[in-house]
């Protein structure tokens, strides 16, 4: 990976980390969880995926262990996020927006270190897609919700769509950083597409009949 | 291990991952998920017991990870399952069957493993449970609903009585394949009971008061 | 670690566990699980944070796959809680007294484990507070509550004072054993002050709309 690029994924690591907890502290707001609380769902929002994505592949310990600015960064976040809210309705449409850029970066990132650690293609989308979406699926079901992730919203078919484009653009002997923003730029466009045009999956719809 | 045990566990192993698919989208189907995240319960259906045995162990990357072709199987039993039940309702009472060999198949591959990588017998027992029940904990905690296991089912139970025949038989000197296959007959032949014959545990019953 | 610490510790440790699986067990009742179900939600609360932070550090097998005698106290104690409770009204202020020691007991053990691993401070913390909670949580997760510790008790907030006292007092030179009893009697302390005087946090609350 060319220098640039390193850095330019660190930064909008710790970007994506700070849209992430602040997605989970509002979460965790609507079900009048305490302050400790907000913070541990804000934390497993934001590193919940990446996490994973390390024990799976035996990276450990896990990458915010030995970098603990992540957690300074979740934790600014989420004092910033209470104390904001106490004056201001939260900015929701801007926060989406936010998330998308998050998870382009997110799904990325966990897509290359899925490639660097030499898994097959299938691997690293499935790698690559839940680092980017884990962390929303713990925070759901943490708070009691089915993941809506996987209910209506066209999220990690997006990532999925990204980390394709990625590989097959390294494939073709492009080069890492061409592969990487036109993947993220693929992420987040689509989402952007979901948020303002609706775009969806179809639904899988059977009747809730005991099994 | 003998070869043709290890080769007949291989062939069922990838069996009871269609088998798990299947139970895992039709589960997503109860619940109006979206295609996406039809496949995303499927997999972590099919593979959850066996990730968290491995994460436990640590025997990483865990097993899917370097044998993508669990995840084509999952893939295409997903697939089918999404065009078949668009034109038929599905059969939910041989896939229940299905569904006892899967789980006969996964505890025993389990066991093996827990006890290849030294454990003691309870140890042993534990993980080879796991193995075969926890897929299915997942998918009901991401659908929200109190895990059917632990609730009403002779589930697990079935797991750890076929595992602890496996353990008695290899300890009094059977050969690998003998206790295998009688540990996998017993937990089939308990579930097969269970289904058509209503076998269950008793069920622990407190009043629902605030702790 | 001196010798004796150590053995307290240990000691400690296994009542910890004990006085985590009756809790689960309880949980359970009041969603009436079956036995079996009643005995994973046990081993789930007793081991789980414990698990959790082996995995994450690294440390495989985990704690409990090596010494099996976690899991002879779990079912000791899940068999007295069935047993007892058929016959009497669970004591649940009790109960609540003795987790208050479970959680201040593996709250440091789980903090000493992430400092001897070399975790800077703010490690240290998340993953003895880990240790001491996160067994809860899964333990509501799969009786699918939204876990109490995250909504409106003085839980996981008692958890970290307890290990900032320790790690305070380790900066300032004193032993070991004097930071850790100083450490875990804050934690039993600010536990009983919320148990018995309603100490909490202020709750974040926002209003419930669609995101």
């Amino acid at each position: 990976m060319n220098f640039s690029l390193q850095s330019f994924l660190y930064i909008g690591d710790l970007l994506g980390v700070a849209v992430f907890a602040i997605s989970g502290a509002l979460a965790a707001g609507r079900k009048s969880l305490d302050w400790l609380g907000v913070f541990v769902i804000a934390v497993v929002t934001a590193v919940g995926g990446g996490t994973i994505r390390d024990m799976l592949l035996g990276r450990q310990p896990v990458f915010w262990i030995d970098n603990p600015e992540y957690l300074y960064v979740i934790f600014a976040a989420t004092l910033f996020t209470l104390f904001y809210s106490r004056y201001n309705k939260p900015p929701l449409k801007s926060l989406l927006v936010a998330d998308a850029f998050g998870l382009a970066l997110f799904a990325i990132i966990g897509a290359r270190i899925a490639e660097q650690a030499g898994s097959e293609w299938i691997i690293v989308v499935i790698l690559g897609t839940m680092t980017g979406v884990a962390g929303g699926i713990i925070r759901d079901v943490l708070t009691n919700e089915i993941p809506l992730i996987l209910r209506r919203d066209f999220y990690a078919t997006a990532a999925i769509s990204g980390i394709l484009l990625y590989i097959g653009l390294l494939s073709a002997g492009f080069n890492a950083s061409i592969a990487a923003f036109s993947g993220m730029i693929l992420i987040a466009g689509l989402r952007l597409a979901a948020i303002f045009k609706g775009l969806r999956l179809p639904v899988f719809q059977l009747p809730d009949e005991p099994s």
